[in-house]
């Protein structure tokens, strides 16, 4: 069975692509056809992505490309890293792969970060293909081309905005993915709502078993509407300079989270997820939102089956560990904040309400 | 005194520059006025650099941002690797420096491409400015957005296309340039004349002893005209998908000669210099250019105070080295060849010519 829908995305400088998202996917020739032609094409994916796609994309690839190399890399958050990120160059170098080389990204936000980034700065930039297998990696880094590595210092702090030439969006992968990793998905699919699309919200918490069941309708719509409001606001501001910027609800205390247990102690969406409803409360503590919102988000968000309780690392360490973080110019820590339903802005926020938050919810 | 040039450079997306040549640029306020505005500068710099310019250039800085840090790298084409970048991303990490911070190169061509390519990547991207302080990186790294670092399996195959702000091309600097860098700087300039400007080739003839000399009036000429040349033919194809790839004359064997002894045994402008020398043979040898030619070229190379004797690495060690490098598609290696004078372009040169050349001059 096969069934699939195309998102074209329009950028300047003949760099336009399409994201394919359907069933059957990965099997299908017609997935592969029309990419840039190349020597070779590298796969680069993980040690628990490998076993389970590695093959079949390069058989599919094979037929397209005369040499098919896979890169297979460390698991987890805690590995988007230079080492890895060495690991493919080392690769390329190594076998003096040419610059019309092609990468293919199969795996999730991890690979598709690090791959992406490979691409822009090996031999100043080679063509890639993003092959998402998890709900966050198709929702997320499918649209905007955010590449990057993380420092000890930060996450993501290290990287390039770059463009993949296409998008293979195949909701078959999703089948294997632990039900933990499809909840953290469903954090940046319900991000949408709020920031974006008030009727977007209500369809997900509709939906939102059916969701967790994998239902591939459900999930092809939740993928799609997704992509499309993500689509919407990269392509008015590719670079970040403003509008953009509201698609970090929820990241920048999500970041915090994560630098602050440590990379990998919790799934990035896990972490937005919290990161959500403490922005959520902060919004209505500067008095945009009524608290029922922020009661309704906390909701969406438990039923999703993520944390709704930020760890305590005390409002100390928040405020020390958000102000390193990129969204915060010199001065007060700047939050995506949601203004009505639907609707998003930046907002500095003074160090004191942040505290506020942190402890109504035992993190301070 | 003060005198100065100003070239413009166009490029898409609001990322025009200007390039401003003279005497007396670096203690001028003017020079530094109109920058992105922000909470700090960054200065990075070499430890030879460091002692001569960096207090000045800061001074003039502290005008103008409230924090004005210097990072001082080790000297050498051997540093200008991931360790190196890593401690300009530490530094701005470290300071928790935010993404309006800009950076400042104020050195050579390692510099230049290092400081413009953790500018590249520090938060996907932040402002850097250009102060070159050799002739070399005045002629070549001013214009064209290509950074980069080393591999230890090939030059500059980690990088990005990524322009500057601005570039001060300052000439009293090249007053502390070593008389050797000088003629490195000057290998730059001469390519000019034959891929693009057949009568600038004789007016640096005719000013050979002036520019070696340092008479201002003459490097400001040399300077201007290399930039010009080098903008006009970067405008075409900014990503080097064609054209472009003529800036690479006397490259291709340059950076074998590079590589092969180990980075920083020759300079990249001795390497380069003498790549033109082989480079010419090769144009001749394929029936492209009289043998005057390459004598003229030559003599022109040797009063410029550059080597013109490659050296003996054995003909199959140049061509692997130059494999890999990344001018080089599958299959036969690519050099610029002059088809006339003040015109180049790409040609496949099979490995047998390539080793008759290298004969010819003792390397093969």
């Amino acid at each position: 069975m096969s069934a699939s829908d195309t998102i074209r995305i329009h950028l300047p400088d003949d760099r336009n692509y399409e994201i394919r998202i359907g069933t059957g996917l990965m099997d299908q020739a017609h997935s592969w056809q029309g990419l840039p032609k190349a020597g070779a094409a590298v796969i680069v994916t993980n040690v628990t992505v490998a076993p389970l796609y590695a093959q079949r994309l390069r058989e599919q690839l094979s037929a397209i490309y005369p040499r098919v190399d896979v890169v297979t890399l460390p698991d987890g958050e805690q590995h988007k890293d230079w080492a890895s990120l060495n690991r493919i160059c080392d690769h390329l170098l190594g076998e003096a792969l040419d610059r019309k080389t092609v990468l293919f990204a199969l795996g999730g936000g991890v690979i598709g970060d690090m791959t992406g980034f490979a691409a822009a700065i090996y031999m100043r930039g080679v063509s890639f293909v993003q092959v998402p297998t998890t709900l966050l990696a198709q929702v997320d880094s499918s649209v905007g081309g955010k590449t990057a590595i993380n420092h000890p210092l930060g996450k993501n702090m290290i990287g390039a905005f770059y463009q993949p030439v296409r998008v293979i969006a195949d909701l078959d992968t999703l089948d294997s993915l632990p039900d933990r990793e499809l909840s953290a998905g469903l954090a940046e699919v319900i991000k949408y709502g709020p920031i974006a699309d008030a009727g977007f919200l209500t369809w997900i918490e509709d939906n939102l078993d059916a969701l967790r069941a994998r239902d591939k309708r459900a999930l092809a719509h939740a993928v799609r509407r997704s992509c499309e409001i993500k689509a919407q606001v990269v392509g008015q501001d590719e670079r970040e300079q403003g509008l953009r910027a509201i698609l970090n609800f929820g990241h920048t205390i999500g970041h915090a989270i994560e630098a602050g247990l440590g990379y990998g102690a919790w799934l990035h969406g896990e972490a937005v997820g919290c990161g959500m409803v403490l922005a959520a409360d902060l919004s209505h503590r500067l008095g945009l939102m009524p608290s029922q919102f922020v009661d309704r988000l906390r909701t969406v968000i438990e039923r999703a089956g993520l944390p709704v309780q930020p760890p305590r690392l005390g409002g100390e360490r928040y405020l020390q560990l958000m102000r390193v973080d990129k969204k915060a110019d010199a001065g007060a820590i700047r939050f995506v904040l949601i203004e009505e339903l639907g609707r998003a802005g930046l907002h500095a926020v003074p160090d004191a309400r942040i505290v506020e938050t942190l402890a109504a919810y035992g993190a301070a």
